[in-house]
């Protein structure tokens, strides 16, 4: 994107290593040396691949970009509603809990450095725009199916579920509080989208 | 709250000092001579008031949360509408918008710390735990007075604004994102807790 910031092309060994170095010590006290040592190679070797361990982490959020398309991705086919509950789980609900408690956590950190360096906020600032553009186009087949209510605001929509879903992410990883956002957000779907509360008596 | 973390009775020079130096050096260069410079005084001074820079940041915490309880409420009279309408901006367009924006940005740093401290986690969840309650209160007296809807979950429409208060707050800090929450979030009060689209019409 930007030709500052161009890297060599990421090796899928690096990235893995960086992953697993980021989950052991956090973005605060990263070092090549740690991102080296799980690569099981040396500093030089490692940067070969990447000049700084700027350059690096630029190439792991876009690692980490494409392999959240694969996972957050609205299922094709099916009822919109079951389309738009699958898409908010794999948004809220990663694989691999544990191991992706300590990687949120270095990322909400990468995340706090954003404000300082235009390359990591366009970098983050894809993740929302991916999840903007899936839920505005199953909640736009969901009203022209009949699915969800005719008077939907799809944009409206969309912005509320990206803002819930930051927030959530905030919450859990910040305060550790998980409480009830899932439910909240169904309950959310479920007034502002789908069943009517009078036409479900 | 917690014996471990007592500190020296705040005074209001060191915390306004600690506010100029966040908001001039960040959180994470953030030293005891940065808030010792601010303050105009001697770095041993202000270790005679605060042991460690950790001592002096929970403090500062504490000092936010009271100018946030004291900023962020809901007006005791009026509509429920026009009451949770303020509580919202309140929550949302802090006074003085520059220098809250760098404050907003040290701050957000410190919240990427709180994963890895328990004291920082119990003070950063009071400010929620403050919102939620206040939401809870105007929503419920609005559901009493007949404003909001009489099927309305409290407990559910408070932990979606909070979580929506969070996200707007997370991606306006992280990606400078401002695209249309505070409407979006108008249209949420709209649809979810007042006039319902088929009968405004």
């Amino acid at each position: 994107m930007n030709g500052d910031d161009s890297v060599s092309r990421p090796t899928d060994d690096i990235m893995c290593a960086t992953y697993r170095a980021l989950c052991r010590h956090g973005y605060a006290d990263l070092t090549m040396q740690d991102i080296a040592d799980e690569w099981e190679k040396s500093k030089p070797a490692l940067h070969y691949h990447y000049d700084t361990k700027r350059g690096l982490l630029l190439a792991f959020l876009d690692h980490l970009f494409t392999n959240y398309t694969d996972r957050v991705a609205a299922p094709e086919d099916g009822p919109a509603r079951e389309r738009l509950d699958a898409l908010i789980d794999a948004a809220l609900d990663p694989p691999r809990a544990d191991t992706h408690r300590e990687l949120r956590t270095a990322l909400f950190e990468v995340k706090a450095q954003a404000p300082h360096d235009e390359a990591f906020r366009e970098r983050l600032s894809r993740f929302d725009d991916y999840l903007t553009d899936e839920v505005r186009s199953v909640v736009g087949d969901g009203v022209e199916s009949g699915a969800f209510r005719a008077d939907t605001d799809i944009e409206t929509t969309a912005t509320l579920l990206v803002t819930l879903l930051n927030g959530a992410h905030s919450r859990r990883v910040a305060l550790g509080a998980d409480d009830g956002v899932r439910e909240a957000i169904r309950a959310f779907v479920d007034d502002h989208l789908g069943r009517r509360v009078d036409e479900s008596r």
